[in-house]
């Protein structure tokens, strides 16, 4: 079953289009995990962050389709942190969820073949193809061409993974380049067109290829053009909750049989135990039940 | 001492702006070093890259400013190429080499700031800001717009650091967005403007900011006018040797006074001992003679 197969299926299974991002920051952790880091070094805190993201993945597994780990956070602890990485992406990946790899990788064909095939290839997916990683999908960089995505694609179609490829992205400097225009549509655009002709031959019975787009939230305008350019493509969609997309914007991203979409919310969930709201209702103690409410308040919003 | 005079000073100081790419891959290893691999476990395949990257970093200290380790192959390795990717930062930067981290990285504002740290700061650049990693400088991509790069620059100037960005890549498919046309200037010119003005306020005595820009040896035209145009940002020039540069292209990459770019080799050096003229003379024994040599060669081509 291929990546877009498994992850709509398992959006309509789970009747909901989150993706709780896995983005662990040491000075939001809730106390009792915290309190544990005894001696500050990358090892204790890459541990703490094991013990946090695993508890997250126990409590959303049955309500949301996937996960998305910011690598960023993982890299800061240095290769202590590489090491929860792989911890956190087994588990989540034995819970059932789709784990995509938030990394933004890209480089020059040969050495992007190293990234693919690092990345990409789940155990679920195909069985002798598990990727030294793990990943159902990652996201990628479009900046160096088409032969610098070519590799993923083409490791794609052997191990029945995915990639989302950065188009118009959610940040306030998202168009400084994203949305200069060339010719008569802006740079976003022509990305769109490539991940479309790299769909093309071979989009699964719901019409989803492998390839994916980075579609913010915040620019709910680009969101819904996008939506209708990109038939083939499942969108991921950050900036819900914390960067400010609403979600009236979000839904849009959904195709008219209620999938193609997912919608990305990590602070607002994972660290929904300093929320205001949750933390005079269930204090530090009880994190894992705010993750929970909160996951289940954002399922209620995008119903 | 910013990362800018330290490097153009290791320049002058070694007469080489050659910076050696560090690649490994497990096909091209020596057959010596290989051959101790004899589990095929990604934690054997680790020491193994540790053991090569080290051997050449240990025969080429001397000869060069700088040295690439392409983190790509590492992460190919998982969490125990992190591991071995660590070792080769901190064995080259005990040998005083400059070391660029080459992993392409980037994302939104808030989570930029966790690459940057995570990568930007060796023990030898400011005593009590090395970084996790130690890198004195990381190759950045300029998808995500200003507010992106940002964070990088923040972290250069607190640790004397540096990064590069990806402007003009070496590949065949570099054309697809970085060349078209936006007003009258392609892609890579407004990235290139931007850099201008990040290193505007940072120049040192020599007239080089912390923002250096990655362009392709095998684009030798674009290469000329961007060094015109880059005038505070000293280049990093991949694509010479093995992807098809030569030599007088780069040189063109130089400023009047020499210094201000560096061109790296990857395949062509340390894997030397694979091209025909050095195997025979060495063999795969000495492949660390034929590093050397390949390295003096190199050198020489670009004295």
């Amino acid at each position: 079953m291929t990546f877009a197969t498994r992850l709509n299926a398992a959006i309509v299974r789970k009747r909901s289009m989150t993706c709780v991002g896995l983005d662990p920051r040491r000075d939001s952790l809730p106390a009792g995990i915290r309190d544990a880091v005894a001696s500050n070094t990358p090892d204790e805190w890459a541990a703490a962050y094991t013990t946090f993201c695993c508890g997250v993945i126990d409590v959303v597994a049955d309500l949301v389709p996937c996960v998305k780990p910011q690598v960023a956070f993982f890299e800061q602890l240095g290769p202590a942190g590489s090491i929860s990485l792989g911890q956190v992406i087994e588990h989540a990946s034995r819970a059932g969820l789709q784990v995509i790899i938030d990394a933004k990788r890209n480089d020059i064909g040969s050495t992007a073949e190293a990234y693919a095939d690092a990345y990409l290839g789940s155990h679920r997916a195909v069985a002798d193809h598990r990727s030294v990683w793990g990943g159902d999908a990652l996201t990628v960089s479009p900046y160096l061409g088409g032969d610098s995505l070519q590799p993923f694609v083409d490791v794609c179609d052997r191990r029945a993974a995915g990639i989302f490829v950065l188009v118009k992205t959610s940040n306030p400097g998202g168009g400084d380049f994203q949305d200069r225009l060339i010719g008569d549509r802006p740079l976003y655009g022509h990305v769109a067109d490539m991940i479309t002709t790299f769909n093309q031959s071979r989009r699964d019975s719901d019409g989803y290829g492998p390839v994916g787009a980075v579609v913010g939230a915040t620019y709910p305008e680009q969101l819904m053009t996008l939506r209708a350019t990109l038939p083939s493509s499942i969108l991921l969609v950050p900036g819900f909750g914390a960067q400010g997309g609403s979600a009236d914007d979000v839904k849009a991203a959904r195709d008219d049989n209620g999938v193609g979409a997912i919608v990305n919310s990590s602070r607002h969930i994972i660290f929904a135990h300093t929320r205001p709201e949750y933390a005079s209702k269930y204090g530090d103690d009880r994190w894992q039940d705010a993750v929970r409410a909160a996951t289940l308040e954002m399922n209620a919003q995008l119903e």
